[in-house]
C-alpha cells in the first residue's frame, strides 16, 4: 500500500490504500522524493483528459529502487513523460512522445504524486552530481523551454519577445536569453514582469495597443522570433501582430477554444508558426548544474496537503514526499 | 501613347490612351512580349487591392530598350515584383518584398498588360539562352512554387502532399517530386487530378472522409509535409489532418474570410505551418530551360480581348503584345 493523489476521472483525493505499483519488464520502479505541480495538473482536475484516472503528476525526481538496467538503481533520476509504442512511425522516426498509442505518467497513466512509480527505463536521465532534487525536478518544464531552440534556429543578432509573464514565459525566457539575442517580454502584470528585469526588456501589452487597436508598428519596432506563452489567445493574436515578415512566431500556448485568424497574413506575409511542447531533458540538467538559469524558491507540501498545494499561487508549489 | 488594360479602382477596361512609362534612376524600360493571368488579377477585379488604379498584371517576358545597366538593352527578361525602399529592417536583411512600403507591379503600380513598363533593374533576370517568351514567362509562378524548398528543408526519404488540384498546385507538386519524395496530390476533381499521375499519387478529398466527418488516420497514412494550395479554407483544415505530428504544413493559400482553429493541435502535436509567396527567379528560369518542369500550352489573346481572357479557364491565359 502507498500514499497518492489519485485522480478518479472527475475529482482528486488523497489516498493511503493505493496498491504499490509493479515493475514490468524494460521499466524502472522509483521511490518519489519531490513531485512539482505543473499547470496541465490542474487542468486534469477541470476534464482536460477525458477518460484518464489514476496518480497524477508528472514533474518528479525519484530514487531508482528496482530496474532493468541494474547501474541506474540507488541512482536519483529525473524521467521523459511519454513511453511509445516502438513500432509505429512516430517511435521508429525518434518521436516517441508523438506516438499515438503513448501512455503519458500523470495524463494517461500513473503519475508521481505519490510514494512511488514505474517508468520505461530509457526514459529516465540520472541528475548530475551536486545537482540537489529540488533543483532538479525543474529539469521537465526547463526541457519544454529547450525544446524552442531544438526546433528553430535562433539567430542572435536579431531579436526576441515573450508574450507572458508567468511560470513558462520565465523558464523560455531564461533560456533564450542565455542566446545572448535581445530579449523583451510582454505581459499585463508589472509585478509579475519586474522578475525577468535582469536578463530581458520587459513592455505591458498597453504598450502595444491604443485603446482597443493594436497600435501601428515599424519593421524596428517588431520581432524575428515570438514566444507566445501566455496561455491566452489574445496572445496569438498579439504574436501576429508583433512578429516581423518572414519571422517566427513559437506556440506553447493551448487554448481550450478554437481561435479565429487571418491565415493570410501568415501566408502573405510568410510568417512561420511553430508548435512546441515537451524538450530535451540532458541540457536541461547541464544549464540547472552549472547555475545557468535559476528559479525562485518552490512552495513545499505533503501529499495529504495537496488541496493548498493546487491553490497555491506560488512560481512553483511542489510534494515532497521520500 | 500605348495600348493597356487599366484598372480604375472599380473596374478594368482597355485603353489606348495610356502614357508611356518614364525610365527613372535604377530603372529599366521594357517592351512587353507576353504577360500571363494570375489569380491575383482576377482577385483585382474583385476589390482585392483597395485604393489602387494602374495597368494590371505582373507575369511578363520583356524586352529591354532602355536601362540603368546598358548592358541588358535587347536582353529578353523577366522580373520580380516588389520594389522596396532599400533602407528598412526588410530591405537591409534581404527581404525586400516584405518592406512595408514596397510598389509591386501591377498591383500597387504599374503592371505588365501593356506595351511597355518600367521595373527596377536589380529585379530583371535575363532568359536563359534557348527558353522562348512563353516559357519564361512560367518563371514567377514557378519561382513561387520554388519558395517552399527555400524555406522548408524537404528530407525526400519522407512523403509529402499537396492539397489543391489548380495551377497552383500543379507547378508546386511538379517542383516538389523533382526531390524524389513520395508524392500524393488531394483535389477534388477527377478529371484535374488525372494532370498529375506522371509524378504523383492522387486522392480525392473524399478518400479522407466518413460522411462529413474526416477519417481516422495512422501516422503511416499522414504526410511530413503537406502543402495547402487549395485556395479553399476547407484545405486548411485537411491539412491539419493529414499532417504528421512534428511535421510541416506550407501554407500557399490565401483566403478572403478569417478562419477558425484549434490551435492546441498546433501546439500539442508540434505542427509547423509555414507561410509561403513569392520565390527565387533563377532556379526556376534554370528548371525551364532544362525542360524539368512542363505546363500546358497557354491560351493567347490581345490586350483588347482580355474580358474573355479572364474569364478563360484555360491552365493559363495569357497576352502575346509586342
Amino acid at each position: 500500500m502507498m500514499k497518492a493523489i489519485y485522480f478518479d476521472g472527475s475529482k482528486a483525493a488523497y489516498r493511503e490504500d493505493l496498491p504499490m505499483p509493479k515493475c514490468e519488464p524494460g521499466h524502472s520502479l522509483m521511490k518519489i522524493l519531490v513531485a512539482n505541480i505543473c499547470n496541465t495538473d490542474r487542468e486534469i482536475m477541470k476534464g482536460y483528459t477525458p477518460g484518464f484516472s489514476g496518480v497524477m503528476g508528472h514533474e518528479f525526481v525519484g530514487e531508482v529502487v528496482e530496474s532493468s538496467d541494474e547501474t541506474l538503481i540507488g541512482k536519483l533520476v529525473v524521467g521523459e513523460l511519454n513511453e511509445g509504442c516502438n513500432d509505429c512511425i512516430y517511435c521508429r522516426t525518434g518521436r516517441e512522445k508523438h506516438c499515438l498509442s503513448a501512455k503519458a505518467i500523470g495524463i494517461s497513466k500513473d503519475g508521481c504524486f505519490a510514494e512511488y512509480m514505474t517508468q520505461a527505463t530509457h526514459l529516465l536521465h540520472p541528475i548530475p552530481e551536486g545537482l540537489t532534487p529540488e533543483q532538479a525536478v525543474f529539469a521537465e518544464p526547463l526541457a519544454a523551454a529547450l525544446q524552442i531552440s531544438k526546433q528553430v534556429h535562433i539567430d542572435a543578432s536579431l531579436n526576441a519577445a515573450v508574450i507572458g509573464d508567468g511560470r513558462l514565459a520565465y523558464m523560455i525566457a531564461q533560456v533564450l536569453a542565455l542566446n545572448g539575442i535581445s530579449m523583451t517580454v510582454i505581459g499585463k502584470h508589472p509585478e509579475k514582469l519586474s522578475m525577468f528585469s535582469g536578463f530581458a526588456k520587459t513592455k505591458l501589452y498597453q504598450d502595444y495597443f491604443e485603446g482597443d487597436a493594436p497600435r501601428a508598428l515599424t519593421g524596428d519596432e517588431c520581432f524575428e522570433y515570438v514566444v507566445e506563452a501566455s496561455g491566452n489567445p489574445t496572445g496569438i493574436h498579439l504574436a501576429l501582430h508583433l512578429v516581423r515578415r518572414a519571422g517566427t512566431i513559437i506556440l506553447k500556448s493551448t487554448y481550450t477554444e478554437q481561435t479565429t485568424l487571418d491565415l493570410s497574413q501568415i501566408a502573405v506575409n510568410e510568417i512561420t508558426v511553430v508548435g512546441s511542447r515537451c524538450g530535451p531533458f540532458e541540457p536541461a540538467l547541464k544549464l540547472l548544474k552549472e547555475g545557468k538559469v535559476t528559479f525562485p524558491d518552490v512552495e513545499w507540501y505533503e501529499l495529504k496537503d495537496f488541496e493548498k498545494a493546487f491553490a497555491s499561487s506560488a512560481f512553483k508549489a511542489g510534494f515532497r514526499i521520500g
